[in-house]
C-alpha cells in the first residue's frame, strides 16, 4: 500500500491553479492557501484543491504568489512544513539569493495563457513546456532531484540554470519582447489616432507581434523592478540593433539587410520545437558524487549541450546514501551527453531502450 | 445568357495564385502569365489558370509581380488589354505616381501566409481581409468602383486611402514590425550563442513575436527601398519609444510603466477584429456626382469614420451615365456615415434591411 502523495500550493492564480489541477490528475492530494479567501473557495469548487491550509508533511510546497511576496511565503513554507519548497516566479536572482535553505530550489515554469487567474487554470499547461530550476550551492541534491522529477511528472522539460543566467535569458526572450510589443502597439495607436479605423490594416503579423501586449500590466511592474539590470541590457541591445537597421535601410544597403533578415529567419527556424519528444530513447545512469549541486550539474550540462532530458529520477543504491540519477534522452544525443558527463567527472552508463 | 467574366493575372506567386483560385471558384475564366514558364505550367496544373497568356478583352488584369517590376507590367497590361488594371504590391506611393491612366487603380490586399509561392495559394486568402485601394485623381470612378466590387466579391473589406497614407500606415503595422522582429530574433540568437539550447526558454510569446521574421528576406529588400521614408520615420518612433521605456524601467517609474502597458493593452484589445460581419445591415444609396474620384471618396470617408463597407456596387440610373453607389454597412453606423456623406456634399438615402 502506498500513501497518497501530498503537495501544498500557496497562491491560487493561473500557475498555482494549473499546478493543483495537474497534480490532482496524477493522484496527489493538494492542500493550498491564498491571501484572498474567495480564491480559496473557488479553488475548492473548481477541483484545484482537496483541502484549505498547508499540510505540514507535504513533500513539496509550491509558492505561486506575486514576485514581491515570494520570499516571505517561501520562508513561511520552510518553517511550517517539512518537505521541499519551490516557487514559480518569473525572476530568479533575488529569490535565489534571499533563501539559502537546502530544502529550497527556485523555479520558473515557462508556461502561461492569455487567460488570467484561477479560472484560466489548465492541467495540461506544463505539458511540453520548459520548467527552469535554478539551484545554488545551498540547494541539497535531493531537493533538486525531487523537484526535477515532479516537474517531469507534470510533463515539463526541466532545464537547470544559474539564477543570473536565467534572468539574462528571460530578459531577452520574454521581458524585452513584452516591452517592445507594448511600444509597437503604442506607436501604431498614436500614429493611427486621427484615423483609428486604419488600424484595420493591421494584419496577422502585427496581431501576432503585439499579442503579448495584451497581458496583465500589473505583473510587469514587479518583473521590471526585479530584473532591471538584465532588461536594461536587453533594451540597449534591441535599440542598438534597430539603430543599425535604420542605417541599413537609410543607405539602401541591400546586402547587409538581406544578411540580417536571412540570419533572423534561420535563427527562427532553429528555435527548438516545444513539446516534441524523441521516439528512440536511451537511458543514462549517472552515479551522483557526494558533493553539493552534483545532480543540478547533470541538468545544467544537458542544457548547455542542448540535450533534452525526457525523464529524470534519482534512486538510491543499496550501499548507502549515494544516489544514481536515471535520465532518458534522445538516443542521438547519447555520445554528446556521455562526452560532457565524462569531462565533468561523472561516470555514466548508457543503455539504449527498445 | 451572360458571358463568362474574364480576368488576367501577371505574376503567379502566392497572391497571384490565390486571386486566380478565388476568381475561378466564382465562375471567372482566368488567363495568366509569368516570366517563369515552370510557374505557368504549375498554375495550369493546380487550376489557378484556365489559359496561358493575356486576354485582350478581360475586364481586369491583376499585376502580382515583385514590387520593382510592377510599373512595367502595369504599362504592358494597359497597352495589351482594354479592361481595368490593378496591382497587389505592398508599397503604393511610387506606383500610384508612375501610372496616371484612368483605367488603373493601385491596390494592396493585406493578406498573406507563412507559405510561399504558388503552392501556398489559397482561394480563401482574401475572406475577411482588408484590401486597400489607393485611387488618385487620375483614376476613373468607374475603374475604382469596378475594382472595389471585385475585391468585395473575393470576400475582402475594401478600404480606400491615399497612396502616401497607405505607405505610412503599413510602415507602422507591417514593415517596422517585421524589421523589429528580425532584430529581436537576432539579439536572442546572438546572446544565446554560447548556449544555443537556452533558446528552449523561448515560450509562446517570443515565438508569436518573431513569427514574421520567418518570411522570405528577398521581398523585404524592395519594400524597404520603396517605402524608405515611412519606414525610417516608423523606426525613429519605435527607437524613441524604447528609449523612453528604458528610462522608465531604469527609474522604476511604476506609474508611467503601468500607464504605458495599460494603454498598449487597451489599444490591442481595440484592434478591429478581422472578418467579422455585422448581422444587421443597412443599405445606403449614394448618387455619385460627376466629378473625378467621387466613388473613391465614399470609401475613403468610410475608412476615416471607421465604417465597414460589407458590399459595394455601382448601378447606372436610367437617365444617363451618372452612377449610384449601393453600399451595405452595419445598421449601427448609418447615422455616422450619413452625417459624413452629407458633410461632403453627397445625398445618401438609407434603407434598413430586415
Amino acid at each position: 500500500m502506498t500513501t497518497q502523495r501530498r503537495a501544498n500550493i500557496i497562491g491560487l492564480g493561473l500557475i498555482g491553479g494549473s499546478v493543483g489541477l495537474a497534480l490532482r490528475e496524477r493522484g496527489w492530494c493538494v492542500h493550498g492557501d491564498d491571501s484572498d479567501q474567495t480564491r480559496v473557495d473557488r479553488a475548492l469548487k473548481l477541483g484545484v484543491l482537496d483541502e484549505q491550509g498547508l499540510c505540514e508533511q507535504a513533500e513539496i510546497t509550491f509558492v505561486a504568489t506575486p514576485v514581491l511576496t515570494i520570499a516571505d511565503q517561501v520562508k513561511r513554507a520552510l518553517s511550517e512544513t517539512s518537505g521541499i519548497v519551490t516557487d514559480v516566479g518569473s525572476v530568479k536572482g533575488a529569490i535565489a539569493a534571499a533563501i539559502t535553505d537546502p530544502r529550497f530550489v527556485a523555479g520558473h515554469p515557462m508556461a502561461g495563457s492569455e487567460l488570467e487567474g484561477l479560472d484560466g487554470a489548465d492541467p495540461t499547461m506544463f505539458t511540453g513546456a520548459v520548467w527552469v530550476l535554478t539551484p545554488t550551492s545551498d540547494t541539497a541534491d535531493s531537493t533538486f532531484a525531487a523537484m526535477a522529477a515532479i516537474a517531469a511528472e507534470l510533463g515539463a522539460d526541466v532545464v537547470a540554470l544559474t539564477p543570473d543566467r536565467h534572468d539574462q535569458v528571460v530578459a531577452v526572450v520574454s521581458h524585452v519582447p513584452h516591452l517592445a510589443a507594448a511600444t509597437l502597439m503604442g506607436l501604431a495607436s498614436e500614429r493611427g489616432e486621427e484615423h483609428a479605423a486604419l488600424l484595420r490594416l493591421a494584419a496577422g503579423g502585427f496581431r501576432d507581434m503585439t499579442r503579448i501586449a495584451s497581458g496583465n500590466p500589473g505583473i510587469w511592474l514587479d518583473i521590471c523592478a526585479e530584473n532591471r539590470e538584465a532588461i536594461l541590457s536587453g533594451l540597449d541591445g534591441l535599440i542598438d540593433g534597430l539603430r543599425r537597421m535604420r542605417e541599413i535601410v537609410r543607405d539602401d544597403d541591400r546586402a547587409a539587410l538581406y544578411e540580417r533578415l536571412r540570419r533572423a529567419r534561420e535563427a527562427r527556424a532553429n528555435l527548438p520545437v516545444r513539446g516534441t519528444h524523441p521516439n528512440e530513447l536511451a537511458e543514462v545512469r549517472i552515479p551522483i558524487p557526494d558533493r553539493p549541486g552534483a545532480a543540478a550539474e547533470v541538468f545544467t550540462l544537458a542544457a548547455e549541450l542542448g540535450v533534452n532530458i525526457t525523464s529524470f529520477e534519482v534512486v538510491h543504491s543499496v550501499e548507502g546514501n549515494r544516489g544514481v540519477a536515471i535520465v532518458l534522452i534522445d538516443v542521438h544525443d547519447t555520445e554528446l551527453f556521455r562526452g560532457g558527463l565524462l569531462a565533468r567527472g561523472f561516470h555514466p552508463a548508457v543503455q539504449r531502450l527498445d
